[in-house]
């Protein structure tokens, strides 16, 4: 695939945002956070958002330029109807409105309903722990994972987001509860490939390895009981701090044209214990440095390959299809 | 086993502590917390660590008296010195404090070190969703987990409890993540009974079925790289707050003469969403009666199934050996 310049990419994104009536700073803020994961590696959760964001501010069902209404419930709980608009723009401004009050206080929550999606949970946590706060990040999403034993998709993939400081770069990891993502499936299912056992049941509840019949069923949750038991409790969580809608209710994450009525959650903490961040980091190089098991090259932190890949993309640009390109292409060139 | 009547085991238990010189109410609360455990199911988190408990307080490693050192690091950030207390005795008195300033302000964090073991952390997710509070619980555990990839235990069996207020009985969920514990291969290791393929390494960092192999070795994080991902995070969330030990520096969780330097974390967050409580009983309803999977009875909702185990309980009697009854009543009626 031919690599892009990463500033080709932004303007190209941004100025798509732009065309659809995006503000400016809110453009840009979207289409760095786009291509933050397109960079680490993480395609799902990038570009090819941009068509279906566009489509959205069309049908009425996403507002490009409010950042939401925030009210403060008490002096470190942030709740913010995020009025439709673009995920990133009502989670980004509300993160920056709870900082200072996480500072004073020690830490804040900020509790988010009726704001689009908000991409990749790594980019918060990440964006947090650089500015010294210990973050948790937790976004629901449309029911796409079964219940452990059940049958049916009745639980969003919900993902979480944990970012650290230490006395170097951020620690964050940053895990969907599903044992495999949709778009993973869709992948797997273009290229006719088989799934693993285990990864999915077709829309009639049985097991299945065939990745078509997986995009009508359900997602296993991951590490079975434990895993499904998390994810629940992340989708509850959610919602009894939101008000955000539950199971298969939810709308508006994967389409066009229904308002999206997930939650969001976050919790950021500032109160790090005297050396921590240095105690945090030694630990983390005797993992780096661990002997590996047969058939791993290393032990690996969660979160650095991706930030190396993002290192690497910086430097070499992206590699973007042509289809991508020219689809990305006339969302800015071609007449509406 | 005899069946042994709840009143008459919790007296054995509040004697045995009593007269190794723990106050009458600290006495009640570990005893209550380790009996809440057998009567769920979880003997690991049980009877068997009375023994220990009591050894502790001989050898010098934890002081029956203190309620730890409280002080707060802003309106909502509540930091403790353990003093090398009762685990659920200073938990207690945390949470305790930080329940009015979670109301007040909107969450409230506890954050613990030189604290000695909780037990099971559903106990306190469970007292602060019958609050109203919904609450996150994490602590940290000496190194028995290897790093995915990796072929030693570096990492603690970190679990996490998660408790959230609805229309009827809370819901609570309560994992840690290690794909087991200790307890479980100790126990297969005392049967001869073979592990499952993938759930630990031998001391030398080979894959191993043979439990008794295991126990010197390390267990595998659940779930994989994910579970690896968010075990690893939680450690480092805790001592990011606490400043508790890391890794194989973690002490005093398992042994009856080292100072307990792990950490525990609690965050009490008090504004549920209008109807959000309904709304989240329906939706456990909902997955209570969905179609179970073929090899499945029904679809359970976490921590139901050991809820109902502890009301059979109450009422029939916790079945106990009687080896472990005569250890018990030695700890009350021989001389020291």
């Amino acid at each position: 695939m031919p690599l892009v310049p990463i500033s080709q990419v932004e303007e190209l994104a941004i100025s798509a945002l732009r065309r659809a009536g995006v503000p400016d700073s809110h453009s840009r803020l979207q289409a760095q956070l786009l291509i933050d994961a397109e960079m680490r590696g993480v395609a799902s959760h990038g570009l090819l958002r941009l068509p279906r964001i566009l489509r959205r501010i069309k049908n009425g069902v996403l507002n490009p330029t409010t950042i939401g209404r925030l009210s403060w419930r008490g002096d470190a709980f942030l709740f913010v109807d995020g009025e439709a608009g673009l995920g990133p723009v009502v989670a980004d401004a509300a993160i920056e409105a709870a900082t200072p009050r996480a500072r004073r206080v020690g830490l804040a929550l900020v509790a988010i309903v009726n704001n689009n999606h908000l991409g990749m949970l790594a980019w918060y946590a990440e964006r947090c722990a650089l500015d010294g706060l210990a973050c948790i990040a937790l976004t629901t999403s449309e029911a796409l994972v079964h219940p452990w034993g059940g049958r049916r998709a009745m639980i969003g993939t919900n993902p979480i987001a944990i970012g650290i400081p230490t006395a170097t770069t951020p620690f964050v990891m940053d895990a969907a509860t599903g044992v495999v993502s949709m778009g993973k499936i869709h992948d797997y299912a273009s290229r006719g490939q088989p799934l693993e056992p285990g990864w999915a049941l077709d829309a009639a509840g049985e097991p299945t390895t065939d990745a078509a019949a997986a995009k009508t069923g359900a997602i296993a949750p991951f590490g079975g009981a434990k895993g499904y038991a998390l994810g629940l409790a992340f989708e509850l969580l959610v919602t009894s701090l939101t008000g955000a809608a539950l199971g298969e209710e939810v709308k508006g994450t994967l389409d066009a044209d229904r308002v999206c009525n997930k939650g969001d959650l976050f919790i950021l903490i500032d109160r790090n214990a005297d050396g921590a961040g240095a105690a945090i980091s030694e630990y983390l190089d005797l993992i780096r440095n661990a002997a590996p098991s047969p058939g791993f090259d290393e032990v690996r932190v969660p979160g650095e390959r991706s930030a190396e890949l993002r290192e690497q993309r910086r430097k070499q640009g992206l590699p973007i299809s042509d289809e991508l390109w020219r689809e990305l292409s006339a969302l800015v060139y071609e007449a509406a």
